[in-house]
């Protein structure tokens, strides 16, 4: 692909911005490291948010909190006479999960943990735009047609942020917006793009099996929702890849089940959690419509009641070609051409990020932040997941490399 | 059976003592619908043995609380020559399921029921021993050649409880116990009796399952634990029953099911509790060793390690032929020849009461609670399970007269 670097211009503004960036990395890594120990779950990220504002507040920023504390966006004046704005977005919850690392920023809240990275997307895009924010006035003789916004968005993992934050108009005046996202398995230093979809449909599933408890070794005077549980999940896991066109991508995934209290109880009930993700609507719909059929033959043959919501959902996203083109050369600049690669399949994660992306055209980069050990690696959303944290002066070297592109093109 | 009745003397003590416990019957389900009210589980009944030492006291009995302040005895003397003891025994622990109904003695405390009936045990062993205690010189004038001692144990439901009793001495000088368990199908009013086991030899089991979590997106990057756990529920159900004789009893229960905490994704671990319940020791050895190739088995074909832990585990009652003969004759003068019968198979209930019968004979009894209303019935354990509070006088009753004819015989 090709470069739109403006390279008449790199020794002047683009060395001082590295160089910025550099030498806050320690305080970067201090930054991301405090988040990291202070993980918030979606919905409740109000120390996060108070966080990121106070910084930008400090660096001369005029953040803005949106509503109930949660989210903030923040914008950077370039061009008094542009009413548009090129938007970088990040996120600041965390996941659901419990910290098994042993290092000293380990999660100190049970059962929440930074493992998808957001820590590390705030803290970059922060950065980027404390370091913008500084080199405003080079920026400004750059002739920028455009403003600057940064979206630092609530609930990604519920698949509700992106929407609230478009309700409270972040995209107002957004004509396209980026954002970056960590890959445990890439190369810390390198850069995966891809045109189309990154991520997939996704849908989050909570399924109510009820029974009726009873004494356990009485089983024949209940209606035990446990074997009702065990076989539905075997079904799903048995049907649900035989229920579309097998020459797509399907992740069906239970990740939870919880049901009963007691050693010698029967309990009245089962809970079941998970996700569908497909590279196609169809395929969401085949899947869906075979659990159905699943779900009643579970409840004819056990005699439970059983019940399915979908609370959660989100589209594939869909990355802009001329965006990721424009990304591509912004990464060439950053980390140099051999360690900018295609992505050849969309994953199969879910990314709040789309709903953003139907509203003004966007692209989601990944940023590679592997260990050199093997084994240290660990995937998004593990209880070891943890982040080479050489890659976030990269991270934010491109996401203002790639914001400068945008608004001078 | 023959009775044993002594009833010349009915008249005066009995009479007496039969209007004393109707006199008290409000009284009497006030305070079984306080401890009700009040449930508390197993290693934590330190109210409810407040309560009934409280009441103990009021009546003008001396009872010691043993170590911890949980559980109580109390001894009635009514032969001072003799250092020989009869005992009842009570139970004072709940279960830990959550209490469903609507009632004003409904359960106050979240996840903890009196659903197998200890809070009725518990109160009618202490107006028994109250009873008996206002009738002490109309019962010695029978020549009692043995003084009585009240049991009222913790930790019933986790089978610790008469251990840690006998091992503070309760039954120190105590010739042969007896107990009653209220039976929710056996109509109120009645009692069941049976020689031999009552209830099964119980064990209950622990199952971690040990994976590797991950993003639910990408469960080949993980080790993930929900499949092996759902398969081994399943291959539990399939082979449990076939790995011994079919043609005795087994109950193999999985009553709780935990892993998971998020929608999006794979835990490390999975959790399954639940109960064995053979009316042989060879059953369950059986059982047990087909547990361990199953347990294998899922390891190897999912990569999980796979333990097994065997928490609690508590031997088949052992009711003893002249003990039930004589509570066939007392349960015959309180409720009337048509009103005992014969309990023709042992349940496959764990009864911690077995521990008693291990060091002196004994028997347990049924004591009918069943609503009139049959759909007013719900197995011991269940959510919705209560008693009929019309057989709480017939409890005391039975267990005054019992105790008499064998301090007496």
């Amino acid at each position: 692909m090709s470069s739109t670097a403006p390279k008449n211009t790199e020794a002047t503004w683009w060395r001082s911005i590295k160089q910025f960036v550099r030498d806050r990395e320690r305080e970067m890594i201090a930054f991301r490291r405090d988040l990291h120990a202070n993980p918030e779950p979606s919905g409740e990220e109000m120390r996060t948010t108070r966080r990121v504002a106070d910084a930008l507040q400090q660096a001369g920023l005029e953040p803005k909190i949106m509503e109930d504390d949660r989210g903030l966006i923040v914008d950077l004046e370039l061009n008094p006479d542009s009413d548009t704005l090129f938007a970088v977005r990040a996120d600041l919850d965390c996941v659901l999960v419990h910290d098994a690392k042993s290092v000293d920023w380990k999660s100190t809240r049970d059962g929440l943990c930074h493992a998808c990275g957001h820590d590390a997307h705030a803290s970059m895009a922060m950065y980027a735009a404390i370091a913008m924010h500084e080199h405003r006035d080079a920026i400004r003789e750059l002739n920028p047609k455009k403003n600057l916004r940064f979206i630092f968005q609530p609930s990604e993992e519920i698949s509700k942020g992106a929407q609230s934050m478009i309700a409270q108009h972040a995209l107002d005046g957004v004509e396209s917006i980026i954002a970056l996202h960590v890959d445990p398995y890439l190369e810390a230093g390198h850069v995966g793009l891809r045109t189309g979809p990154l991520t997939a449909n996704c849908l989050s599933f909570k399924i109510t099996v009820n029974g009726q408890g009873g004494h356990s070794a009485r089983p024949y005077q209940s209606i035990d929702p446990i074997p009702a549980a065990v076989n539905l999940v075997s079904m799903m896991y048995q049907l649900g890849p035989r229920s579309m066109d097998s020459r797509y991508p399907l992740a069906l995934t239970v990740t939870a089940i919880h049901t009963g209290k007691a050693f010698n109880a029967i309990p009245d009930a089962a809970e079941i959690w998970g996700t569908l993700r497909t590279s196609r609507d169809e395929d969401q719909d085949n899947v869906k419509a075979r659990l159905r059929e699943v779900l009643r033959g579970i409840a004819t043959s056990t005699g439970c009641d059983i019940h399915i919501d979908y609370p959660h959902s989100s589209p594939a996203t869909n990355n802009d070609h001329q965006i990721v083109e424009m990304l591509w050369g912004a990464a060439e600049q950053v980390v140099g051409r051999d360690r900018v690669s295609l992505i050849e399949m969309p994953s199969l994660g879910g990314e709040d990020f789309a709903y953003y992306q139907q509203v003004v055209p966007g692209a989601m980069a990944r940023l590679g932040t592997a260990f050199q050990d093997p084994n240290a690696r660990f995937p998004l959303h593990a209880p070891e997941f943890d982040i080479n944290e050489s890659a976030l002066v990269t991270g934010v070297r491109f996401l203002c490399r790639s914001s400068i592109h945008s608004i001078i093109e």
